[in-house]
């Protein structure tokens, strides 16, 4: 007779209003995804951890948010903001302060928890169009007030933190509408603080809400689809999981619109020019550090989900999944929208975790797929319907010459089920001192391995620690490494030594300081040495122009003026 | 009995050492193509001449290029010069003066023909690698010596006209060599100097160069591309004649070196980043202004001619062969390499022009294709042998849904010959008053028609002017317009006055002010005005900043210190 399993007491209940946990939670306060028991007998084992320690959480973040701190702008100052947006749009009560003026770092949470809070805004700020954007920075920039814009809060680079104090301007309140689907041109015009489902579904919906004939989608769905916004996309240079068909952020912008302290402008709408430099491009990756993105025009593409071809693959090794990964992309028949494969280590725990059969496993072993050599590969075409069919067609004819095994769709469809759900695990483990974190860094295909190698060594090297690698977002020259580490460990002290070691061999070992997560003010202190003093000048002459009272987000993002 | 058919004496030798004319005449100095009789006998008609008017032939240019005119440096300076790059590597003789002045416009070769020069440098330095550029950069920026690049000389913008006056530096004397060809990483290190069939061909022949497995093309053939260079590609923001699938110039570049007042620097070596505004990107198309390309890697791209598919077709109207473009380059199925469209007056001219049988046009009217109505459409798949058939076959069915006929191959094979060659007819046409010229626009499908009838219309304005527009680089936001106007016009004055309407028209119609001939001198004027004083002064701030003397291409290039 067995005894009945025990499970720890996840959290079930929404974060009250007005706490900690209200800020730090991901996503839908009504949502939860707690670890699986796998999950669950995979922490404990390798932690050495036993149901004991599960017993009783730590500290969950649930007070109410006080801070006591003073609002530094002048009364006349509040009254002026007041006067362009209205008052209804403008606060500044301790849990405003503090909830936009937070990202969904770890290292935010692990603090939050405990009451830690850093620099806030004195007032927030909604605009209700890019009209009132314009005044407001007018009035900042002479004031000298700084403004740092808050959209969807995810994040993970503290890059919504009002380091100087002043304004947080949240975009995403009411500046988040569809404007226009140009079906001619395949674009769509919206403002900055739509969220991503919102524009999608606009989108799908195109034929009954714009008239046109076709329904579209946007191409870009990042991990943080449904609490991120286009504008974010696209001033952190965001990419989709499905970038290596349609493109990072940066190459799905047609044309902007940005509110600075020296002027508003909107780039043109071409599909190419030769004019000089791009100012369009420029603008892309700014964080807010040269202006606002007020509106912005955006490639569409057609929607045809019904076409989708999926596939995924178990290889023997690594180097396995790496050449052929390198020869897909190499190869000029198409692309895959979604494309990924796993390091031994990811894919044996993804293996345990998502219940893979003991005879299943057994199989694999004896077909040659061994644990910790063994790499899971996964994705899906999309397009039109021949064009899928071929792409599908041709990876997996490369697979079977480099030693895989094909598996189907399954895994495709497993994974694209749970692909914007993983964060909610964190607040969980978090309860009991576990934490979950990533860094990811671009290469080039002839230093993946070193890169690889370096970085999982350095994390390897804390004992206890899970070090988890995918590749996603490819190109023909090379790919992004995804490093996922879980580690017990609930010290903000010991945790932001570990990860700044992280950085540091990502940069020791060639690999770029961000794919896909911006700089912020947490790799800002690296951009520098990374960027080489000459590159580093460039952005901030632009910086300068553009924000000659230093106010546009001020206080270490891009590591401009540290 | 037949009279023997009149040909003018179209010119066969090559121009003396020395002579202007060996300074405007196109390409190989050994090589001529002669319009055709249907071409004579086209222009006779249209602009009512007779063979009276072809028996002598206008200003020729065979004179030696004599300018009299003092150099400003002094000898200690020219002394400097030659103590970094040797005395045989610096010349100070009229004829380099003015021959590493001139470009390829219309205009200078009406102007070269009457002996008229502009701004010549004072003396003309060709670098043998990227230290002498270093070592020059820097002692110009000390004595402000200005500083022009000229490198292949194809410019048709004034690029390489060294208004106040200084060094011309030329980087395809010495600098033209591929140094890495990194076949994992699919790129090629190349210096900037290096002309297109040298590159192609290195390229090529990667697997006995380098010791590569396979062989790889550069993917970018632009109609100059037997006389321009990867560097001016990329400074210019070129598009090749198959940018529709490789891409435009700007795409293509991987990395890039330059040497500027203010130093020397790499961008990274990343297939993306997320680590704010991308400096590599801010170079490309800085004409020079910013600095100096003095290496490059490019993305390069499997050479698989063997899998080549071509298709022409015949639309009924140029409304139906520009709605089956848009749908193709919509359509998510892949991209052709070469695509283009030829509106009726150029489908009309050319298939006179290329001897269509008096019957196959019989047949075409019968059908439906009538004159002036009609219009050609033609170009080729590129990449692996499934993929190149799909696109084919999905771009046949879209041109039939269409009502387009299927001409097969053959016009496509017959304009694949003739690619490079046109502009040699030039010289010839330009001996007897007649002179060809073309400008381009960007377009974003919404506004070609208003753009293709609008400059239309102002260039039928003027009596006897053949006009004929093709669209050739596709995006699925839309095109480029590539306008040709013949005129019997030999007074430098009258033409400048029509193309500057020819430009305010594009303006006026909203077409990009170029698509990839790049600014120079000759757009610069207009750049204010087109991108607005925000965004010019976005350019003017980084000029400034890399450039803080104005020695690097100044005197209105790129518009930027007029």
């Amino acid at each position: 007779m067995k005894s009945k399993i025990f499970r720890p007491d996840w959290t079930e209940k929404s974060p009250a209003p007005g706490t900690y946990r209200s800020i730090f939670k991901y996503g839908d306060p009504q949502h939860f995804k707690h670890p699986s028991d796998a999950w669950y007998r995979m922490i404990k084992q390798d932690f050495h951890l036993s149901d004991a320690d599960f017993s009783s959480k730590d500290k969950e973040g649930l007070e109410q948010v006080i801070i006591n701190r003073p609002v530094a702008l002048k009364q006349q100052q509040m009254e002026a903001l007041q006067a362009i947006v209205g008052k209804e749009n403008v606060s500044r009560d301790d849990y405003s302060r503090v909830k936009y003026a937070s990202g969904k770092t770890t290292e935010e949470m692990l603090e939050l928890r405990q009451g830690i809070i850093h620099e806030v805004a004195d007032v927030v700020v909604h605009p209700r169009d890019k009209h009132d954007v314009q005044k407001i920075v007018a009035y900042c920039d002479k004031e000298v007030i700084p403004v740092t814009v808050f959209s969807a809060g995810s994040s993970v680079n503290f890059g919504c933190r009002p380091v100087t104090g002043g304004i947080s301007l949240v975009v995403s309140t009411h500046m988040n509408k569809v404007l226009e689907v140009n079906e001619l041109n395949q674009t769509a015009r919206v403002q900055p603080g739509i969220f991503g489902p919102a524009y999608e579904d606009a989108l799908n919906k195109a034929p009954e809400l714009f008239g046109s004939k076709l329904r579209y989608t946007c191409g870009h769905f990042p991990q943080s689809f449904e609490y991120s916004t286009v504008g974010g996309w696209i001033v952190t240079l965001g990419s989709g999981q499905a970038s290596t068909y349609y493109g990072d952020a940066y190459d799905i912008v047609f044309s902007q619109e940005y509110v600075t302290p020296v002027g508003t402008f909107k780039t043109l709408d071409y599909p190419a020019t030769a004019t000089g430099p791009k100012i369009n491009d420029i603008m892309k990756g700014s964080e807010g550090s040269f202006g606002i993105l007020v509106e912005v025009t955006m490639k569409i593409f057609r929607c045809m989900p019904e076409n989708r071809a999926r596939f995924s693959f178990m290889y023997p090794t690594w180097d396995a999944a790496v050449n052929a990964s390198r020869e897909i992309m190499q190869s000029e028949f198409g692309k895959p929208a979604i494309y990924r494969i796993s390091d031994p280590e990811e894919t044996d725990r993804g293996l345990k975790l998502y219940g893979m059969p003991g005879i299943v496993d057994k199989f694999l072993v004896l077909r040659g797929f061994k644990p910790m050599q063994r790499c899971l590969s996964l994705g899906n075409v999309e397009g039109d319907r021949d064009y899928t069919r071929l792409v599908a067609r041709k990876i997996k004819a490369i697979a079977r010459r480099h030693g895989a095994m094909s598996l189907g769709s399954y895994a495709a469809r497993k994974w694209e089920k749970t692909r914007y759900t993983e964060p909610y695990m964190r607040e969980d483990l978090g309860d009991y001192g576990i934490l979950i974190d990533t860094l990811e860094a671009a290469v080039t295909w002839d230093n993946l391995h070193h890169l690889h190698e370096g970085v999982r060594a350095y994390m390897k090297s804390r004992p206890d620690t899970m070090c988890m690698t995918h590749a996603s977002h490819f190109y023909p020259q090379g790919t992004n490494l995804y490093f996922i580490f879980i580690a017990h460990m609930n010290n903000p002290e010991e945790y932001r030594k570990f990860q700044h070691g992280i950085i540091d061999s990502i940069q020791k070992h060639g690999g770029s300081l961000s794919h896909h997560h911006g700089v912020g003010r947490m790799i800002g202190p690296w951009m520098e040495t990374h960027l080489g003093k000459e590159q580093m000048d460039v952005l901030r002459v632009l910086k300068r122009h553009f924000d000659p009272h230093n106010i546009m987000n001020p206080g270490g993002q891009l590591g401009l003026d540290r």
